[in-house]
């Protein structure tokens, strides 16, 4: 048994993005990792799988928040209202703007990176869609909400991550969502 | 120069369905497509630059087909309506669901192709957005006005070819449509 490390989980995200920043994704070790947050790679196999999961453990985490808010928004609520509400929850989850930056960056530059980010984005429609069909909304409309839903976030996010921007995502994803009910009703 | 094949990019891309669908996508070879269309493989790389295009080559007249016909709408039109004519206009093209079926299962089948077919779908919003931006669309209405007109389609295209399905994919793009707008503005 290690002592305890207080942190381990974030100090490894943070040297893992930190490395992968300077030298490259495909090119930095599990083992520079662990130097670098000054902990044992033991540790780090604690925390994540491989190296690539340090950049997406975040998006199991959204998928439960997202389902799980749907889940509990009150029965009047309309279904993208539910949706609405799920995206709100993610928007003051994910608060570090840096790390997101960051993260991005790295994904943006390695094929395999952008194509697992798709994957993600796919499932956390399909989860949402689910969530919705639990509600009883008709599939059509589950599907429909759900992927406008998420059409918003990534907007949103994309805009979150610009270099001059300074709203919150919060504001971000109520500003986008605004943005397709106008876009949706305008023709 | 061998003798004309008349229609031999079609016979090449239905050997293809049929091979894939039998053997596996990875199983099978370029030679055995070849031959089972009657053609030789030189004809094959004619057409197509590897076997993974035989799937993916009408991704491209797909997003030629959309910016088309968002540039084409009238000066008039809202972002929405630009899109929508987008959407229809792919909707005449597309034309056979059993083929389109055969090649859906394919892809399901196997994850690299499922992960090709996401950046696809990626792309071709990027291509919308970039289509409405042409047309003096602000940069948030491009981007939501895309992505929610490529989750209609996507929505729609799925209901397309389930098996029961007797709807044509026109008509089943103007429901997905008329869901979305419902679900956007009901709450």
């Amino acid at each position: 048994m290690g002592r305890w490390q207080p942190n381990a989980r974030g100090r490894l995200a943070q040297a893992a993005l930190e490395l992968y920043g300077e030298r490259g994704f495909e090119q930095t070790t599990v083992a520079e990792i662990a130097k670098r947050a000054g902990l044992t790679e033991r540790t780090f196999f604690r925390h994540y799988a491989d190296k690539r999961e340090v950049l997406f453990a975040g998006g199991a985490v959204l998928e439960d928040l997202f389902v799980r808010a749907v889940a509990d928004a009150p029965d009047s609520a309309a279904p993208l209202d539910a949706v609405a509400a799920a995206l709100e929850a993610a928007g003051t989850v994910l608060m570090d703007r840096e790390f997101s930056r960051q993260r991005q960056a790295i994904i943006d530059a390695n094929a395999d990176l952008r194509e697992r980010e798709l994957i993600k984005l796919a499932s956390l429609a399909s989860a949402l869609t689910a969530a919705l069909r639990r509600r009883g909304v008709a599939d059509l409309a589950a599907s429909l909400a759900a992927e406008a839903g998420i059409a918003v976030f990534k907007v949103a996010f994309e805009r979150w991550i610009r270099e001059a921007e300074r709203r919150g995502l919060p504001q971000l994803i109520r500003e986008s969502l605004d943005e397709l009910r106008a876009v949706t009703a305008g023709s």
